[in-house]
């Protein structure tokens, strides 16, 4: 960042949020350890570290000169560059967040989301709603109580005031149109496919040795295809599959493996190689400053979403797999044509799982939380009705109700995580990854041909300097434009969803 | 702690230090990561963290009210009980390290300290003084600069002001005549063992398979034998032995494995197996406090010494020891017996290096350290004559100079580490582990027997409420008085190395 010696306020405010992005990336790391190599013993303690760390930067952020700094900082922007005046308004909207509720609720939250994803996994466990439901409840009040302060002092519905932490410029107003669209067409998509896939051969089982340790090696040559280095990329195992940016030349990917799903690792190891993409790809330069963190949740998601969906599960990328996946775990070799993989992937509406979804399902699965979220945030549904509400909605989405509430309400961990108002920048990121992969191939198609060979090296540098070297440097609504030509719609998702389910031809 | 509601200075200031304290246990968390899991991509980000952890933690120490309200909270202290007024008996030494040096000053020495330590590492594997000469006389003076600061504001001398930050209530009064003595003593013992071992017969070299996945088995049988359960400790490999506590209940131990010689991860897993027994021990609901904090550098390393040393280089541990060597490693049996391993443990006065010393030469080489330590920082030597005086000094106490500075003045990592009046804890932890175990032994004499079946729990049970319960409750010196019956002194060390280098009967 160029020096603004002219604008003190300006660098005292920029030293401040940057010793507060370290701690949060030394939060990141013990969360990492505690999903990793942590012993047991250390659940208690690393509560306590993490929410020192929440405290610290807190305090760094919210300090009491904070809204005299900004105000002379802002009075003097002619002394500032556009990238600094850009980190100047990211610095802003943290800060607001960081005011708008008292700091003892949002430790509270902190804390309390920590307490509850115990609750969470006996309930998921032993398939008991109850276990949850009363600290769910409790959670929710205090979310609450956040989303009304916060949107007050933001001018925002509650609801866009919490998506606004993590995913600033996407509101009802832009979501509301595209979710009504993809509930009224995906539907209807679904049945129309299923109708097409219903006289197709019947795909043959995989066989072969599924341990994690071949599983673990097959993530790492897939690594390897999209270009990252054990120097800069670790992989280790863990509960749930996610990815840390330590810094732009260190990022952690922890996988989960399942022995009895080969392919859950096969997709969530291209869906976090997207995410590291993007968080090697930051600009060094800005480590550690506002302006230079990912633009938000939709655009993360829609970077992990492009090689997990739309590279990853292309007939292109199929060929290249089927004999990496002969090779790593033998079996017959009948069950690795690229024939039967493609027939294996292009199959739809199964389970009620939404990581394991298809293409078409999974915005559907996005929505059904969507609007359940933002029921219980505006009090018109109790978590008490949660799972009825739940087993409904399925069945308006997907014809069919889950068999229990843990393949149902209690499937996935965000909300016991404190996680509220995200699942939007999945759906939405699914939209952008479909616009952006659109507007990448074609401009160069070698994108999609080069993955027949598993390169990934054209669509990392269509990327790179249209979304990951820009970082936050401009609102989310000008990354879109500029990156694709047009506004964040359905219309290259449903294009992309009509292609590849109904007009490919199958072997 | 008891609640002190009406003491509000005291709860302000002990909330602000465990804040502190936690996140100094992330700093620790991110030192272990980069020993063990980093990509080496994630250097030059993890240095910028770690200061940013120093300095969140110097503010929270050294706020501006901070004066203040310990004079509030010494002025009420009639409303806190004795761990509480330990507890800021302890905050205020804290407190007057941060703020009697500036905190530019220590920011500066934490920054430089990790740039020196490549050029350490370069000049110690070409052998190449030069190398290193130039960064650390501007560390020195960083160091020099603090000391002289330090000890004004704190009434003590330059050097005794840099120990009293790691191990408070050892002074040049206590270090001086205890390490005159052994100066005095140590050499001629030296030569009379040598004398006797003069005769014995050549021991025969260890044969077997020593790959490191061998030696890290055996490390992991070695912790168990000490107590330690994986739920609790975790031994990873490293380029140093180290040990960070976590927590009472989550330990990390970091490891080096030299192929060449298994005998060096023997006695450092012993060694680091005795630290980990003190950070377990700490009372857990003092986690976080500077009072429930281990009582100093000393005591530490006294408590790793006693079963490096004490308990681990035993006849009775020996016995246990050695078939347990032999299946582990295979190879010759001869090699394994007990009365091979005791020819080969009881060696003396061999090579130049501190951490494989043997126990008469360990406190000679910290000696060296110390009074060379002492001249850099009163000025009376030059950095750039530091390998002379290593020399000399070497002749003095050993008869002998090392053959080149990398087995000389640059064996050891502190000094680039910016660690600086640390040494003398290792010699007069070895004096304490000989007083404390000989006080344990005699109350006890099962301590000594139960070695032989590989059992460490009464070597626990008698330490835990005498050291590792009390952590800073009381001063080093009662804590000593305490335990043994007398102040430290050099006479159990005497004692015990008598015994065992001339009196033991040998097989």
């Amino acid at each position: 960042m160029r020096a603004a010696e002219r604008n003190r306020a300006y660098l005292v405010l920029s030293e401040r949020f940057a010793t507060a992005a370290k701690l949060s990336a030394a939060r990141e790391m013990l969360f990492w350890d505690s999903q990793t190599y942590m012993p047991a013993g250390g659940a208690w303690a690393r509560g306590e570290q993490v929410a020192a760390i929440y405290s610290a930067c807190a305090d760094l952020i919210a300090a009491p000169d904070a809204g005299d700094l900004f105000a002379a900082a802002e009075e003097a922007a002619d002394t500032l560059g556009d990238v600094e005046r850009s980190n100047l308004a990211e610095m802003r909207r943290m800060w607001r967040h960081s005011v708008s509720a008292p700091k003892a609720l949002l430790m509270e939250r902190a804390r309390f989301s920590s307490a509850l994803h115990a609750d969470w996994r006996a309930a998921k466990s032993s398939n008991q709603f109850a276990l949850f439901a009363g600290g769910f409840a409790r959670l929710m009040s205090i979310h609450r109580e956040i989303a009304e302060a916060t949107g007050e002092a933001l001018g925002l519905s509650a609801y866009d005031a919490l998506m606004d932490a993590t995913d600033p410029g996407l509101t009802a107003a832009v979501i509301d149109p595209m979710f009504d669209d993809l509930e009224a067409s995906l539907p209807a998509l679904l049945g129309e496919v299923l109708e097409r896939q219903a006289g197709w051969p019947k795909p043959r089982a995989f066989s072969g040795d599924f341990s994690i340790e071949r599983q673990r090696a097959l993530s790492q040559t897939l690594l390897s295809a999209v270009g990252h280095s054990p120097a800069q990329v670790r992989l280790d195992a863990s509960p749930q599959a996610y990815t840390i940016g330590q810094s732009p030349s260190d990022v952690r990917i922890m996988m989960r493996f399942d022995a009895d799903n080969f392919l859950y690792s096969v997709r969530a190891t291209l869906h976090e190689a997207g995410h590291v993409l993007y968080e090697l790809g930051l600009p060094r330069e800005l480590a550690f400053t506002p302006v230079g963190a990912p633009r938000g949740a939709t655009t993360h998601e829609g970077q992990a979403l492009m090689l997990d969906m739309q590279a990853g599960r292309s007939r292109e990328f199929l060929t290249w797999l089927a004999p990496v996946l002969a090779k790593t775990f033998g079996g017959e070799p009948e069950s690795w044509t690229p024939a039967n993989l493609l027939n294996h992937y292009r199959r739809v509406g199964q389970g009620f799982i939404r990581t394991t979804a298809d293409e078409i399902s999974y915005p559907l699965h996005v929505i059904l939380r969507h609007r359940i979220e933002r029921a219980l945030l505006s009090g018109d549904l109790s978590v008490t009705d949660l799972p009825g509400a739940w087993s409904d909605l399925s069945q308006r989405l997907f014809g069919r109700r889950p068999p229990d509430d843990a393949r149902g309400c209690l499937q996935d961990v965000h909300w016991a995580n404190g996680m509220f108002g995200y699942f939007p920048s999945y759906a939405l990121g699914v939209a952008f990854a479909a616009q952006l992969y659109e507007a990448a191939t074609s401009e160069n198609p070698q994108i999609q041909s080069n993955l027949a060979h598993g390169d990934f090296s054209s669509h990392r540098d269509w990327v790179h300097p249209r979304i990951h070297d820009r970082a936050s440097k401009v609102p989310f609504a000008k990354l879109v434009e500029e990156s694709t030509g047009a506004s964040l719609s359905t219309a290259a998702l449903k294009r992309h969803l009509r292609n590849r389910y109904l007009e490919e031809v199958m072997p």
